[in-house]
């Protein structure tokens, strides 16, 4: 019988959320108790010998507020191998551009209604899977050369059933390959990932691009996406970040072909002062989605309409100890006329074209 | 990495139950093995320096005999901070009024088909919530002076929308202001709850009044729930307690309105004997509902019945350490003609009118 | 407060998998990431004296590669006393017939793909329940003689409802009876299970055998079955294992009865070497299912069909240390003409009559 750490986050806030613009009936402004993240984990490593180590750990999300449904190895839950030849990892997987939403964040742990990934982990809010953790995965990370590593992650799409007459083996797999740097202030990470058939219902972090852009139904479509991020922390105890993210859908059908691709960044500021409180102020945008829908023999069309949005967010940290923290911050999404995107976190539902969520918060996050 | 206890209980019994009377077909006598209350938890408490701590708590039921699906945080489950000004806490949190009921029951942990919140805890069987634990919640509980503290919870809604014609906003809140006093041999505790919109989605605990009492949809309607408990040890090792609870649900559209009152009671007393065992017996009674539905311009009718039902719980409890219990309990619920309430916990189902549930039972209770 | 033990497994392999044969469509081979069996568990005893102790575990299966829903004390999950009488457990529980079927199995914790109850654990792919945990458990096990221990089992059905006019009473209840010898090289185990309206709800580990042989709807119908088990241990670190199980149901209402009966077998062996590796083979087959359906007045027929089938697993483990393995396998089912199996564990769906389910696999198993 080994050593386990048990390991975890409570992290509540009490929230004023709301929708309104637009021509749609508002969705009031009320209040709510929200859990962030909050999760409960258990680790471990052996030493095999020979600079080999085994590596596990089954991490479970929960709503601390009793909402919903909570279950097991909802978050990261792997067993591995790591040694001088790198790490190789199976199950549930954080990769490094999933990562790499949560390094440029500066809301403590990347989670609650400021975190952004809206604008750059969605095409026009339908989510990419980037900043979602991979299903059925294998995982390979080189070992870290003073601060560089690079990883490639494969996540098996398990459904190679053919689906729709005439039959076509569709092979929901996706694949990133990532490099990422760190080394004292600075932070540096580019990756590209490649999903087929996105839509399919094997990969839960995807959303139905099929039935949105044009080409509905069973399609050899593909999601790609290329994404940089970089933060660097000035002595003054400054942190800057920035995000850069281009996802692109395509599908092809024999008599027709969509494409769909939308550009997202983010900048972000910290600075932290009087020893144990920070704030922060960021800001990302999704520019307008570029969708061209073929069909053969026919012609091409340009079907891009006001479907930019942006996202603020303007927080405050005061920390009692290493492990427990106050923290307040606003939020706002400021839709355009066809878009009608929800935080990606605690989403408020029922968002319709040009409505703003907006929301503040105050709460409690310990780390155990 | 802190502190974190691992704490739980299996508690498992052998229970034969039936329901017969009435004019129904009766429901035959069955074997169950029933999982009473298992949980699993995980807590600990960060020392903050001048006094102040943080608090941290995760629990989980379980079904013990493989029952059902059971999943994460489904008890007690929070964060909050605790110092000289009291203790803030945010999660899915027992309340003073909650936890009265379970201080009068003199079944081990107020758990099993003994435990009789059957007729306080309910209207007619529709459970109140007042003994559930209540989500999306904040709740101060004042510092303890001399056994002496005060508490005010409240539970977000979190469905404010309008969610029929004519618009109305719907703002399922709940809110408790109680107070408790506990030392040495005597326990007093007196409260009082309001839910509003106790009928929404939101609330769990609740059950459906507005579709049982005269007024079906949406209503601006409240649950008011006064509850005062007591109990006292006398040096003897015997114990007495005794609940009051009285609950009214009023329910108001613009052409009727609907009230439904019902007070319930209870009394217990436990005598320990021979250093490791105990006997209780306890009794409560549901009055009969008084309701009234009134109509505008036409008047109001009294729709009162013979909803009159009781419940009374004898057991024995021997203690084969201070951690484990062997138990044994005989229960029954005496139904009148309209009333056809079932066990608050461990129900037998498919209870009609005037039927009575009995059940006898003998089992294990491991605390670890 | 006691001591728990945190304790668990995680496996993940790689795989490939396909179905093919037969006249319908193929099952296009793909690859899929597995989690096998993983598991995390609490458990502990305490000395009440006397030489007696109080038993605990609660233990929860769960998806390590992410898919699907993980829920709490899914596996073994019980409280129980055990002294010089013997022991004594309520929960959800492994019988000795349920463990022949994991002693006589050489994949490593008998789980994956590669594990034979497909064969001597269905009549025909239809789950007879002896190879899974039973629920509402009570379980008496006698003192170990030397290695010699009996038990018997039982699992309240719990739904001892009218279902079906004309009325009649159901009793979803089942039995277990069971001897089990362990001593140094040798296993050796026998029992008979019996279980009452094996189709009946309460059953989740039996399938619906009422609507596959021949009379639908509620009956009073049984399944029966015999098991026998052995292995033996060589000093040349070679182990040999058989099983044999003989499974009846039998259906018998007023007007008509019918029974359905299968005979399966397996036999195993497994090589030791290099200190730290084994290589296995596995051969276990399902007779043809002989099923005979009577009605009343006019006579009986026999319904046999090419209902046979078999099912081999070649593995090889590789040990890390005694916690942390490598393995791989190769296990393929080879389907009669009117025999439709998939694999006991992880199946992979839609297999048709004649197809034949092959899979190989690659992965890691870490116990902590």
């Amino acid at each position: 019988q080994s050593n386990v750490t048990v390991y975890g986050v409570v992290d509540a806030t009490v929230e004023s959320v709301q929708a309104k613009g637009g021509n749609a009936a508002d969705i009031e402004r009320r209040t709510r108790v929200t859990s962030n993240s909050s999760l409960i984990g258990f680790r471990g490593t052996e030493d095999l010998g020979n600079g080999l180590k085994a590596l596990f750990q089954v991490e479970s999300g929960f709503n601390a507020d009793g909402s919903g449904t909570s279950t097991l190895a909802t978050r990261d839950t792997f067993v591995g191998l790591t040694g001088g030849f790198g790490t190789v990892q199976l199950g549930k997987l954080t990769t490094f551009m999933r990562q790499a939403g949560a390094k440029v964040d500066f809301n403590p742990a990347a989670t609650g209604i400021g975190f952004q990934a809206a604008t750059y982990g969605t095409i026009g809010g339908i989510k990419t899977g980037v900043d979602e953790r991979i299903n059925n995965a294998v995982m390979y990370t080189s070992p870290n050369f003073s601060g560089f590593a690079a990883q490639l992650a494969y996540s098996a799409g398990e459904n190679k059933l053919d689906r729709t007459a005439p039959a076509e083996d569709v092979n929901a797999n996706a694949y990133q390959l990532a490099a990422a740097y760190e080394n004292g202030p600075l932070y540096v990470s580019a990756g590209y990932a490649l999903s087929k058939d996105p839509s399919a219902a094997a990969n839960p972090g995807n959303g139905n691009f099929a039935g949105t852009f044009g080409l509905g139904g069973n399609a050899s479509d593909k999601l790609k996406t290329a994404r940089v991020a970089a933060k660097y922390t000035f002595p003054t105890n400054t942190s800057i970040s920035a995000l850069w993210d281009q996802t692109k859908y395509e599908a092809d059908l024999s008599i027709a072909s969509t494409e769909a691709k939308r550009t997202a960044w983010m900048v972000g500021a910290e600075q932290k002062f009087a020893g144990n409180q920070a704030v922060y102020l960021q800001y990302s945008r999704s520019q307008k989605i570029k969708e061209e829908v073929c069909v053969d023999g026919i012609g091409c069309a340009d079907l891009d309409g006001k479907t930019q949005f942006a996202q603020w967010t303007l927080g405050y940290t005061y920390s009692l100890s290493k492990r427990t923290m106050v923290k307040a911050y606003y939020t706002r999404i400021n839709n355009q006329r066809e878009s009608n995107v929800d935080f990606y976190l605690s989403s408020i539902g029922g968002v319709r074209a040009d409505q703003d969520p907006t929301g503040f918060g105050l709460g409690l996050r310990h780390t155990f």
